[in-house]
Order: structure tokens, then sequence, then C-alpha cells
């Protein structure tokens, strides 16, 4: 058998998975698999008759799941959700790498460096991260698989946002996947997301469960038909579930990604929920697999579109005072930064990789009136609807 | 009268309005003054019987004190503060910009920009900062004289810190200079200091102060000597006041200057003290002033030693990612940089423009074991004493 057909074979078993199983893949993968096992000559019905085979296949994850492959087979909601977090690192991760090797010039084209991590705490991760490209300045895309106890200040804390909790350090699990993308080119968007799982074991037995997350676009130069498709997708993914979700985690979007001492948003927005558990956890981890799996639609087109675009030093420049910005909201006033870096045993370098490798600050930068520049700092100020 | 004449007769005035008011000079500018008293061919004696041209003398400072020139020279603690810190500002700006002419090749030197601000609240503030010039990518050193009433949640700080308060929202004001200053030539180290005074009326009538301020030295490669002659200077000016003080505030600074998450200090320390009142205003005031006073001779020579030290593209990399480590301790850990963004009215420039004008993030970055970088890295995990 060649390599060739040993791919395919690896992959038709792993379509064959994905149908018993109904979560590795999504719809449009699904069809390519189909399309790829009607390739490889064998159907469907034929795969399926080998259940050993398919106990044994690996999905092409960038690393062993935290939990183990075995560990994400079961139908719990945890086991689910890490099978989904590490499909989608996956193909975030392989789409970028795709765009790396399509924009490289005689050298071999820069990947993904993997690390994966165990927390002596409990848990661990799966970093993915990519610097210096040709495309992608740095690039990351992490998975977080932790077990533990909160700590009292968190517990504290999600009081504050109106949970009510029980005493004492109560166990729990977070999951999820987060990444950020910044690109060389100033033309091209950083793209942010990040998808969660939250668990917490009350004293009387009860669990208390629910899902956070979003997508969020930060231009340096403003594109309108870039910003209305990436909204668009994004709504579209909202709008499979609940025509009400897009608007309302929209306008949280903005509210949330604000640099409040400068009175600008961070970027255009996007979608951005927390304390999410409706109407069941069924029906409210299909709506965060939806919305996990429209992060390739709504952005590497974007890449796509702008990777060969002109920019001079000026352009250069205020992409990395915009930088600045980036690095102030992410570390004074993004929770999941403060609350990953107060985590005890927290990997900061994972956290951490959400900065962009370089970022510039001017004492008291104004773009001209009327430049390109001025342009996107005015929808910054006052952000407004896309679709 | 020439302009020379007329020089030397405005700095005679100046130096008999402060030998009156004993509280604009410094003991070694006193003895400059007093010599150039001599030289322009008066007395003492003869000036002091110009008591109205006394009224009408201004000091050399960088632009008008927030609470104007008369404003400053009342008896109470505030304006004596605020005449001195407009004193120390001017005597490190212009320290500054001398080692930037004596740099500067061809061209016109950098010189601060000077802003005066107005805070619609009450209050105001002065800001020089330099950009770009020779010896100094960025340097700031700012005033910042603010009234207004505290908002409650800078009052449950307080608390937090053990302040009795009382309730609402009480009349403070709070008068301070803070600098931090980024050579260019990474053999050249960043400094920082700040010195502040507080004062808050409670309900009942009773007025709470306190002083509080520091000094601390961050270089980017280790040069044992400096590190002896910067905590040196900071200790003969704390033992002239009280033993006591500097081995308690040296310890302070180390622990304050603490990036948690990277078990690392900012940098090599100093002092760093708050809520000191001891043994009385007065002398409390003496001792600030005497700690602003050790700025300039503390680290000027340090620039002046360093300036023309040979470097590369290693070391101007090292430099910025150390700058991304002091960005995350300013955005995520420093107490004046908080109360700051979250105070009504906030000019958020001049806050942030202790942030370098470049900074670096890369994921994993390690210094070679055994190599300079790596020894600065091990006396930022494990402080110890210099003098």
């Amino acid at each position: 058998m060649s390599g060739g057909q040993a791919l395919r074979l690896s992959r038709l078993v792993r379509a064959a998975a994905a149908v018993i199983g109904s979560r590795y893949l999504r719809p449009g993968q699904l069809q390519l698999h189909r399309r790829l096992a009607l390739l490889a000559g064998g159907g469907l019905a034929a795969t399926l008759a080998f259940p050993s085979v398919l106990a044994a296949s690996k999905p092409d994850w960038m690393a062993e799941p935290i939990s183990g492959y075995e560990g994400v087979k079961g139908n719990d909601i945890k086991a689910r959700m890490e099978a989904m977090i590490m499909q989608v690192q996956a193909d975030f991760c392989r789409a970028l790498e795709q765009e790396e090797a399509d924009g490289s010039v005689g050298s071999e084209p820069t990947k993904f460096k993997v690390d994966r991590w165990i927390r002596k705490e409990g848990g661990g991760g799966i970093t993915c991260v990519m610097q210096e490209g040709e495309v992608f300045e740095k690039a990351g895309v992490n998975i977080s698989v932790v077990h533990g106890h909160l700590p009292p200040a968190a517990v504290a804390q999600m009081r504050a946002r109106g949970k009510q909790m029980g005493e004492g350090a109560l166990p729990f699990t977070a999951l999820g996947i987060s990444s950020v993308i910044h690109p060389r080119n100033p033309m091209i968007p950083t793209i942010h997301f990040n998808y969660r799982y939250f668990e917490v074991q009350e004293p009387n037995g009860d669990c208390q469960w629910w899902f956070g997350g979003g997508t969020d676009l930060t231009p340096y130069y403003l594109d309108e038909n870039d910003v209305r498709h990436f909204h668009g997708t994004l709504k579209k993914a909202c709008d499979r579930h609940n025509a009400k979700l897009y608007p309302k985690f929209k306008a949280w979007c903005d509210d949330y990604f604000n640099v409040t001492h400068r009175g600008e948003r961070r970027g255009v927005g996007g979608i951005f929920f927390d304390d999410f558990d409706e109407p069941n956890q069924e029906k409210a981890f299909e709506f965060v697999t939806s919305c996990a799996n429209s992060v390739v639609p709504s952005y590497v087109p974007l890449v796509k579109k702008h990777k060969k675009d002109g920019y001079g030093y000026a352009e250069r420049q205020w992409q990395l005072l915009r930088r600045g910005r980036y690095v102030e909201f992410n570390l004074i006033y993004d929770r999941g930064t403060k609350f990953g870096l107060y985590t005890p045993g927290a990997r900061y370098e994972s956290i951490l990789m959400s900065l962009p490798l370089t970022a510039r600050w001017e004492y008291m930068h104004a773009p001209e009136p009327g430049s390109k520049e001025a342009k996107l700092t005015e929808i910054l100020k006052n952000p407004k609807d896309w679709v």
C-alpha cells in the first residue's frame, strides 16, 4: 500500500468513526470524507464492518488529547468538547500552515511548533505556536484541559458575575481552545477566538456547567467587505440555532472588547458570550461547535485576499501601534488572561502567546484627520452593525 | 546688560529666593548659586534688599506649576511638595537633555516636549516626553497635581491596605512626580522613579496624609558596579535620615516589582515605600526630598559611562524582550498604573508614557545557559544585597 493510499485509508476510517460518533467532523468535512471514501473504492458499509479497526484509529490532530485518544471517545460532554476543540485546533492550524506554504518562497515553509504539556495540579494543554513565518508573524492556537479546585478568588469573581456558588475550594474542570493570529501584512486583520466549557461541583453534589466563547476581528486598515464577510459568517453559524443569538452576542462583544481608558474598541468585534447553558446542554454544545467551526471560513478567505497586498513603513508602524493597544486590552482588561495568570500552576507562556511579536507605544500619537488610519479609529470609537 | 549678564542676574535672584525659602535648591546647587552670586559681583545682602524683584522671579522650571508660581510659594506641605517636584523635574530633564546634546552628531539634539494639561475635575499636570533621541529612545518625566473626590473603588483599595477611611466620596489631593527612561543602548539601564504626597479629608474634619515613592533600576545586562553605585547613592540619601530606612525600603522594592507569573523581579530594585508619615510631616518631607534629589546622581553617571558602548542585533533583541516584561509588570501589577487608569478623567497618555517605544514577546524564549542574558535572569529570580 502506498503512502497516499494509507493516508486515504486512515481518513476513510476516521470518516466512518465520525459518522458513528457524529462528532469529529463538520458537515463540509463529512462530505469531503464521503468523497474520499468513494475514491478509496470502498463504501462506508464495508468499513463499518470492522469495529476493531475503528477502535485503533487515531484522528489526525496536532497531538494526543490531554485525556488520551480513549478518553475523548466517551459520550459525556467533557469528552465530546475535548474532541471538538482538538479537531478545530487541527483544522485551523493546517489551514494557516497551508497559507504559509502557499506564500513561501524558496525556503522550507514555517509550521506550528507543538507543545503538549501536563499541569502538575491536574490536566494540561496543547500549545501550537508559529513564529516569524512569511505570512504569520506570530500565531498561537492553544487547547487547555484543566482540573482542580477553584481558588477562593475565582469563586468570588464568579459570584460577582451572579453565579450562586457554594463555600470552600470547589472541584472544577475547564476546557477550551483559544487562539490569536498576528499576520505580518498590516492589510490582514488579527483574529482571536476562544470556546470553552466550565463545570463546577457543588458541595451538595450538584454540578454547575456553562459554555463561553467568541470570535472577534482586529483589522489595522478597514476593508468593509472583509468585516461584512466576517460578521456574516458568524451570524450564519448563530442563526442555525436561534436568530436571537447573533444580535445579542454581537453587542456583548462590542461591550467586552473595550479599551476603556482610550474609549475605543479593540477591533471591529464579532460575537462574545459567557454563562451559556440554553436551551439544554446538548443544544448549547451544538451551538458552540457551530461557532467554533465557523472560524476557518470567517477568516482564512481574508488571509488569502490580502496576503500579497503592498504596504510600506508607515503602514507597518501603524500596525505596531495598534498592537500596543491590543496588548493594553489583553493585560489590563481581559478576564481570561487575568483568570489564567492568577490560576496556580498556570502555564504563562501559553496564556501570553496572545501577545504580538512586536508592539509600539508613541506618546500622543493621533492619525491624520481624513487618513485611512483615522477611518479605522472612527469605527473603533463608534462600533456599527455590519450585517 | 548682555544676555549672559541677564541670565546670571536671574540665577542670582533665584539663588537669593532659595536661601530665603530654603526649598528650591539642593545643597550642591546652593553652592553653585553662591559662587554665581560672587561672580556677578554682588553679595546676597545686596539682593535681599530688593524684595519686589524677588517676588517677580520665576524658577527655571519646565512650565508654570499647576498651582501657579504664586501657589507654590506658601509654607504648607502641598505648596512645598509641588515646588520640590517641579525642581526635580527640571533638574532631571535638563541632565538628560545634556546627555542627548553630548551624544548628538550633526543634527539638532532632541529635547523634551512639554505638555501642561488641566484636568477638568480639578488639577492637572506637566508631562515632559522625549522620543526617538540619540541616547534616549523614550523618556518621560511627569508631574501631576490632582484634586477631587476619591471614587469608592479607590477608598476600598486603600482600606484593603489597612487605611481607616470614612464613608462616601472623600475629598483628596494627590501630587507627585513619576518618570521612566528607556535608553536606546541596551548597556544603559532603564530607570523609574516616583515620589508622591497624598491627602484625604475625613468627614469628621481630620486630614489623613502620607508620602510614597521609590527609585528602581532595570538593566538589560548586569554591570555589578553600576548596581552598587545606584544602590549606594540611594542608601546614602536614606541614611541621612534614618539608617533603618534603606534596608526596609530595599526589601519592599524587591517585593513590589515582582512579575509574579514569571517568578522574576522587573529589575535589580532600589527603594520603594508607601504610607510613609514618620516621624512627622516635616521630617517625612525632608526624607522624600532627599530621595528625589538622589535620582540624578544615581543614574546620570551610568548613562555617561555606557552611552558609547558597542552592541549588536542580539543585544537589541534581548532589550526588546526585557521591555516586554516591563510592559507586563506595568499593565498587570503596577498599582500606580491601575489607580491612574481607573481614576475618572485620567490622562492616559501621561500614565502610559511609562511604556517603551517598542517591546517584543517571543514564545518560550530562554537565554542560553552561561550567557550574559542568563546571568541577568539569575539575579532577577534571586535578588541580592548590593551595598
